[in-house]
């Protein structure tokens, strides 16, 4: 295969974007993202857009952002995997790439969400599962999903409430000195553990937010990363993918996700490195628990450990391996199709040393950085792992 | 980069498919491709889902029929844009294998269109455009758009309402030898001049039906053609892509498209052959004139000389170049998502001499065929060139 770098990257603020339009939103991603790989949209031949889409009434968004951000001419395709659309649009831009057809590509994430009311969105994430089953017949929506993975988690390893409040108290610190987060608050145990209930264990503070936001990504071949002179190109080492089951009575378990293992493996294998080599990684905090899913499908601990790792800090800056110090889905945002790109343009920043601030930059020494992005409940997950 | 061939193709029977649900369609093509590839769904690592959707409950639908289709494990993405959502799946599938990725991918296009009304369905068509412009304050839906293009190409060159009917005429007489068209009825010119006016000029049989259907198509590289002993492998031999602006104002002509012209050189460059060598097309003909224009800008004619084509009847089978002797999307149908990799099932099956019936084989000399795929009018467009 050939090398594959990240050259150039984005990302809009996070938040409740009233203010533009999708277009306008991308525009925000893709115009840094232009500027640091110091290309213009002209010198781009193949777009893969992420957004899940949906939510307002440019459903089909690849032609109408692709004009905005001046990207008319290039090859397009909208990219979907639920809550992983951002990672699948950058590994298809990924492939575009690495197998020559072109020597540039723009991934590039973006939803707007917040156009709908609140129950109508809780309807359309409740059918990125599998809608006629579940969600048609059983009403099930996201928390639900997710608090059945918390309850079996406590009554197998003991985790605990607190355990998912420690979750979110991290990403909120984290989340409260990132300039592009959605949110700029910090909380304590005790507010997390008094929040309303959304479906126990879970409650406010253990689910993200309904966020709008776009995160962009340049690609380039090894020969383009010279000819444009690129100071520090980010390479992409390996990347795995996976999908889990529909149906989730089909699954073995319901205390790890089974395409999250395979995804990393693969990843993992690609990359020849192994967990223990990963020094900053972003992985889908969607509730808190997928966070401490995430720490053991990875490898980052042993299975039922995860628990451990939160509560002894090992994943703040300082740690053993940091984890979602851009604040995460949790507190950062999770606007669907740009949260893969998301993730990259955050570990992009940390392995160039450019986090802002300085206080959330992690401190390196092999430059080696993973993002785990999980679409549905495990129904998807992509696991992409970047090397300086 | 990798050389990649079609190793096995199936195609749905296309119509109203009311007897069943996503995942069983879908399944009507998949089985049938791995027959022909001699593999099952474990063999395959990575699926590209070409899907417009929003009209049906399962609006994500690639893990649902992955399931179905013993696809778990797999990575899965799916692919989107607008009626190339089935060459963007494609070209997704052949970009994994091109790169080394993955030594085999599979693209499964599909669509079932039928389940809403038809005003829903001419609204969420209309959406295809650019929406919040050119639908939500003009109302124009897609016949609208290409009675454009035709009343332009008639002004600029003397285009008839009889070329157009020529057109219906001769993708019915193949669409009713074809076992998989959602038409089985010849149809005369007269029959087609005094049909009702949908948007004049155009009438009833110039503009395709609202039809329910899948295709599949495995890719697999060459090492793995040698190892699965495949016959007669069809490989890829190009792919082109290019897009429109989305705002029609924007664009500098009515009486071709821009992006099918780049996306056609590009496809010719990469292939190292011209317009003449091939020897069957399928074009994207949603509306008599759309083949019309794509004959002039591929470049089989002269611009302007496209109704001097189908006037000769050098389009049909024992002309200069045969083009959609399945049916076309005129009367074969145009299953949204499906339609790119229905054209490529149609394109192998005619490489490998396999057409059915006899009638509808192409006879061939070098084996070299191109498919034309556009999203929109002309806001995607996708060609492919193949050879055995």
């Amino acid at each position: 295969m050939r090398k594959v770098a990240i050259i150039g990257v984005g990302n809009s603020k996070f938040g409740n974007r009233q203010d533009v339009n999708i277009s306008e939103l991308s525009f925000e991603a893709a115009k840094p993202a232009f500027q640091d790989a110091n290309i213009t949209g002209n010198d781009i031949p193949f777009v893969a857009l992420g957004s899940a889409g949906g939510w307002y009434e440019e459903t089909l968004p690849a032609v109408v952002v692709g004009e905005y951000c001046g990207l008319t001419g290039a090859g397009l395709i909208r990219c979907e995997a639920a809550c992983a659309s951002g990672s699948s649009a950058f590994t298809t831009a990924y492939f575009d790439v690495a197998s020559g057809h072109d020597d540039i590509a723009l991934a590039l994430g973006v939803e707007k969400m917040r156009e709908v009311d609140t129950p109508t969105i809780m309807e359309l994430i409740g059918r990125a599962g599998f809608y006629l089953w579940e969600f048609h017949n059983f009403g099930i929506t996201f928390p639900g999903y997710y608090a059945l993975h918390a309850t079996a988690h406590m009554a197998r390893y003991g985790t605990t409430e607190e355990d998912l409040a420690l979750v979110s108290v991290k990403n909120h610190k984290y989340a409260n000195m990132n300039p592009v987060a959605h949110f700029h608050r910090e909380i304590t145990v005790k507010d997390a553990l008094e929040a309303p209930v959304i479906a126990w264990p879970l409650k406010l503070y253990d689910c993200c937010p309904i966020t709008d936001g776009a995160a962009a990504v340049v690609l380039a071949s090894e020969e383009k990363v010279k000819e444009l002179k690129i100071d520090t190109p980010v390479w992409i080492e390996g990347i795995g993918y996976s999908s889990g089951t529909a149906n989730l009575t089909n699954r073995e378990s319901y205390v790890g996700l089974t395409a999250a293992v395979l995804a990393s493996k693969r990843a993992f294998k690609d990359a020849g490195v192994g967990p223990e080599d990963i020094e900053v990684a972003n992985v889908h905090d969607c509730f808190t628990i997928a966070e401490i899913m995430a720490y053991e499908d990875i490898g980052f601990c042993k299975k039922g450990e995860g628990p451990k790792l939160i509560r002894e800090g090992q994943t703040e800056i300082g740690g053993k391996i940091p984890v979602n110090v851009d604040g995460g889905l949790k507190a950062k945002g999770h606007p669907i199709g740009a949260t893969g790109c998301s993730m990259i343009y955050e570990l992009t920043k940390q392995l160039r040393e450019e986090a802002e601030p300085r206080q959330r930059q992690v401190p390196l020494k092999n430059y080696i950085a993973l993002a785990h992005n999980v679409g549905g409940t495990g129904h998807y997950c992509y696991v992409t792992i970047l090397r300086r």
